[in-house]
């Protein structure tokens, strides 16, 4: 790879060699591939979790991760974020976040053990992913006031068409996910990518955040599947509407139903499949 | 749903309400959604974590993680693997392991915390990230060997294509990861579903696993991207040869370069592309 090649490369991507198998032929060739890289999220000093994801937006993806996981309620209470590279070719994300908010931290380490793989890691026993649950409830004001703005479905078309059409990572890769805040006309306003789901809408909330985007009108639209996490984090954020081009799970459903979150899937065309609340789409009872 | 409808539907799956937006018109129907169940780990009485994953074959699943998480090294220290539903809708699977297991558990737990939503949490800080890496090394000679019989690019073709024919919770649902295990001429003999892409790689090996499998001829095919995790999770398994649909990120190619297993991505039709180790492709040198 040459540096003029490098600089054509998206950030999220790496260029390496490989061989493309094509008409019975093997050929050498450069791929662009999603890069992922290790991420230690770090609060005041102490390390909290690595992480794996693409190097691009991560002043997005540190605060976003920090609302998600609840480190935090609100981005005030971030000081300060600082990334570093670390010699071995991870990032450091060195954040300074309020008094509180680390104390509370320290009090759910001792209750974790985390493992790999799943949106749930972290979440030591049965007893404790319930509670994670019931602590859904207070979203759901918050979730159904975000009603006040009905839309249309052809403002769901619009928002996923754009999502697709500006997804340039993926456009280098094949290999990553995106998500996106629309307006209530389907105008997308803001879209990030990542290889993991996960860390896309993380990085799209902690971007909406920085900005002080209110989440009361618009939408949020995902090129991925809605799994339960996926759901916990837009219900935390505040997000009224969730818009997947995939399928929800059943467990995402149920936790869409308690946090007041309306959830579509299959978003395709001109169709999609309505699971919870389907009062926020225009039109409906 | 009445009881016949339930007695049709695939393991994993689930029937819910919805409402299908099509031709302008919102119609009520009843769909098959994937279940997506918090699964408690529990080693010799002690929790170790909780999955989210579909609730079919959760004894492949159990010994594919403990193998997979390097819990125990070989499949003759699980002892006893008992599954029970939990009060609050959650599945728990109870493991009965070797007394040094559980004291190599019991280390990690002390050194780790976890968090959500990719392929690392629960890996502290960069420095057991690198760690995790360099113990790839020794998979490296187990790999190699597995190189015996080489895979012609047919049998790649044949394996997805058996592969993806034979997802059934997938085709019922819309929303799962496979993976499969073929023989050296592509033939499928072993297929494994889940919401989770690792849950399902996880479920192959425990599979292959219990029923006594070598590795040393024959190649794995999963219906996700590769990343690093699903590179890591094969080469522990002594897998020689993963072949992805998608797209393999950076970290996983370097990952699949150092540990010795050929890395096929973008498996489709006639094409797919090679990123490490070429020669285990039969016409290469």
């Amino acid at each position: 790879m040459n540096a003029g090649a490098r600089h054509l490369l998206p950030a999220g991507a790496a260029l390496l060699p490989a061989q493309a198998w094509r008409d019975d032929v093997l050929a050498a060739r450069a791929e662009v591939v999603p890069d992922e890289v290790p991420v230690a999220l770090v609060y005041n000093g102490i390390a909290h979790a690595v992480m794996l994801a693409s190097p691009a937006d991560l002043e997005d993806f540190a605060l976003g991760f920090t609302l998600g996981e609840r480190i935090v309620r609100h981005p005030r209470d971030v000081y300060d974020i600082e990334i570093e590279e670390d010699d071995d070719g991870g990032i450091v994300i060195a954040m300074h976040v309020a008094a509180g908010a680390l104390a509370r931290l320290k009090e759910t380490r001792r209750a974790r053990t985390g493992r790999t793989g799943c949106g749930l890691c972290g979440v030591e026993s049965l007893r404790r992913f319930a509670d994670d649950t019931a602590d859904m409830a207070p979203c759901r004001a918050l979730a159904t006031s975000a009603a006040a703005t009905p839309i249309a479905p052809a403002a769901l078309r619009r928002a996923m068409t754009e999502l697709a059409a500006r997804q340039h990572l993926h456009h280098a890769t094949g290999g990553t996910h995106a998500a996106g805040w629309a307006a209530p006309d389907g105008a997308l306003h803001c879209l990030r990518e990542d290889v993991g789901r996960h860390n896309a809408l993380d990085k799209l909330v902690g971007a909406l955040a920085r900005d002080g985007t209110s989440m009361t009108a618009g939408f949020a639209v995902v090129t991925s599947r809605a799994s339960y996490e996926m759901v916990q984090k837009a219900a935390r954020a505040g997000i009224g509407l969730l818009a997947a081009v995939s399928a929800p799970t059943a467990l995402a459903i149920r936790m869409a139903d308690l946090a007041g979150l309306t959830l579509a899937g299959f978003v395709r065309d001109d169709r999609y499949v309505l699971y919870t609340h389907p009062r926020r789409l225009a039109g409906q009872p």
